[in-house]
């Protein structure tokens, strides 16, 4: 990719104008999923065109999903710590990232646009409720920040070592860069946790975007993903009433 | 486990008095599946009731799998190369196995039950039908088991390597012994391509043999699972209509 | 394991009385990774005696790594936040672990025992010398740690989500507790990584601990391991002698 | 790739005027390991030269492989199935093949240029030795291969399913397709096992052909891993030495 790479970067993902998404590279394309699963019956199109469309929706509709990975998509991230803490438990991807033992961290804070209530239902989400703190805390706030980043300068200025000096920060708001390669059946797992409702709001935006970026590089596969997961989520919720009545009678684990 | 682990071997998978499946380790139970999610706020179940059974099937249905991850189970198979050939595209396993290279195979092959004949509609299925061979074929193919045997020890007689005096082995039906190694939740997507009508006949033994050899170690998740196969079969019977309508009027990729 | 796990549950790993690092279950043995590898020929031992552990040797001095896949081992562990952030960059292994979106963290940050000083030479690593933080520096970091502490309450008690309100900690020191499970092959590749002196000092006390909690499973792998290393590391001296000599006219690459 | 891919296919890999090594398409270059690892301290270089040779030769010297694994190579294979049978161990890859239940197999087996002899000292191995076969076993072995594929043939007219057809086939012979992906980590990885005196010959070629394949992609990288791999087995030596020492005394493991 060369110049025309502009188009695939999202500038500002969470809206404090310090992150971004940039798509740097992608092997494959809707045609070469289908090719490789042509492969298994010594055939090949040259083409993308209704029947190969048709071949695509068949493949992953039926999870026969090994073609999907033989497409790989490589961006440029750069990110908070608590977006990167969840993009890590996804195993199936490549990752090279900023080290805070090697790099001295810059004096940028992710501050989210909002701060969002606690829900009420889900115990590990937060709601659409804004809270708007109280004058004290928000002042509180600033002057953490302030003290954290002067403790890591100071610490550094005694001689104290860049991995201990860290320990000082805040750091789920200390900004990351890192590369991350994934192909398009990991990739798409992948947005299938972070890109839904129950994914923390942070990381959902970075999906979002990630996506955006990959819109032309996969259109046809993007499509049938979607179609695909508005009928999963039908499912998902038919099988919540199948998990209520069955366990209807029954209380939490709390042990 | 000691001498009772007989009873997780089931012996004559396919019909034939030769291959096997053996529960030869275990690591893991319901609870561990539960107390891994529990994890997440700090908590630990001491016993598995109702409440531990909610939990799981929450997990599952809801798509939490790595909890399923911290169960491991480990079978020695024995098994013609036919039914190896499917297991080994299953990466997230362990193997090891019997070497042709290193040991001469012995004079033991596979022939099935009886002989399928091919689906109409599925191309890269057997059909119930049976097909009744002529006098002349069933000949040719005890004469030509005898001779590849043949051929083969002779072969090696003349000094040809083991790697290859076994070109001319009719090698698909060949016995392999090897030792696999798969977490729960890997065990589960296995179960769910090749415990399945459209895997071929032979692995299906093996993925069944497989599944009653661990049912008393992981009997919560097993119901669990097979309620939420039930289901998924509507959910893609349901995908498969909608794929139907969709390219109602695209010819197949043939080019 | 029952009673006698205790003796696997390391204590104090960091000094500070909190982090821990407790093995809760192992599946195989030495004798295991023996008989996986004679699998290939059809044998199996029954004792571990001098010839099995001459097989067992020959297998890793030669990579014949999968047989070590067969053993996985299982641990419960606490350990600070930095300590997590590289192990999960080791992707052949399960996790489980706390989450802070929906269990509040406790007040119990990790101070490190000295406050190691950067080293000269390697940009990445500390040093042997200690820093003695000046007096009002330590007062600063008390008053941090207080008033993130403080910060964190007072976000949730306004009603903010934990999942922010954690924004506010000092995360680096929040201690996390998980289970992770590896197999023997893996176990051993982060030892390489995290047991070695140019990992930072925090996990190579959690890899030498989850070394300790195994001697027992796994003696004879250890002790070969161990040896394989100390060749290893003369192997790598000479390796940058290599480098250094073809390089020698050469500076850093700095654009 | 467009036309100028020709350059990167290597025909008639085992001499017998069938298979193929094609290099189908390729992410990453030299310059973006070196750039995968420059990111973990915010630097980009834009031209490879020495210095990023240097840093090069640095990250695989000291095993900082993650980099490594940012190229992407992807070949077009066309194999006999010992070759396919010895690659499916490579888990880190992305494969898809030719399915003989879907596609019949064409008369095409492939014979080795020369019957290799039964190595004496590696039991797994063959030899240099170039085994005559008598006239006879040359005259049963011609004899053979006609009489598996007439009854492969004369099966399917039967009405025998192809998946079982294929049962009386020579299938060690038999030529499949496929596609296989591998990142640059995993594929150096392939050719330390592969590319290796001990593999058999025939995957030798395939090693060797795919090497061939991606010196213009990957050029500095391949030099550096002959380098090191010229200094590892000197160390293997090294370590055989060791090994034999230790264990003079000791009888081969025979139970």
């Amino acid at each position: 990719m060369t110049e025309e790479t502009n188009i695939y970067k999202i500038e500002d993902v969470l809206h404090d104008g310090i992150g971004y998404v940039e798509l740097i590279d992608a092997m494959g394309s809707d045609l070469d999923i289908v090719n490789a699963a042509k492969v298994s019956y010594n055939k090949e199109a040259t083409t993308f065109g209704p029947a190969e469309e048709k071949l695509l929706w068949y493949l992953w509709f039926h999870k026969h999903t090994s073609p999907f990975e033989q497409v790989e998509l490589k961006w440029r991230i750069k990110a908070p710590a608590v977006v990167w803490w969840q993009f890590v438990r996804h195993r199936m991807a490549e990752y090279n990232a900023t080290s805070g033992r090697y790099t001295p961290y810059k004096d940028e804070y992710y501050t989210p646009p909002t701060w969002r209530g606690q829900d009420k239902h889900n115990k590990q989400a937060s709601s659409d409720v804004i809270i708007q703190l109280s004058p004290e805390l928000e002042a509180q706030i600033e002057e953490l920040m302030l003290q954290s980043e002067q403790v890591y300068q100071d610490s550094m200025k005694e001689g104290v070592s860049r991995e201990l000096a860290r320990l000082n920060r805040l750091a789920w708001r200390d900004y990351h860069t890192f590369i991350v390669k994934m192909n398009a059946h990991a990739f798409m797992n992948f947005l299938t946790k972070r890109d839904h409702k129950d994914a923390q709001w942070e990381i959902q935006q970075y999906a979002k975007a990630m996506k955006n970026s990959v819109l032309t590089i996969i259109p046809a596969t993007l499509t049938c993903f979607d179609t695909y997961r508005k009928e999963a989520v039908k499912f998902e919720e038919q099988l919540n009433l199948i998990y209520k009545e069955r366990f209807k009678d029954v209380g939490k684990s709390s042990s």
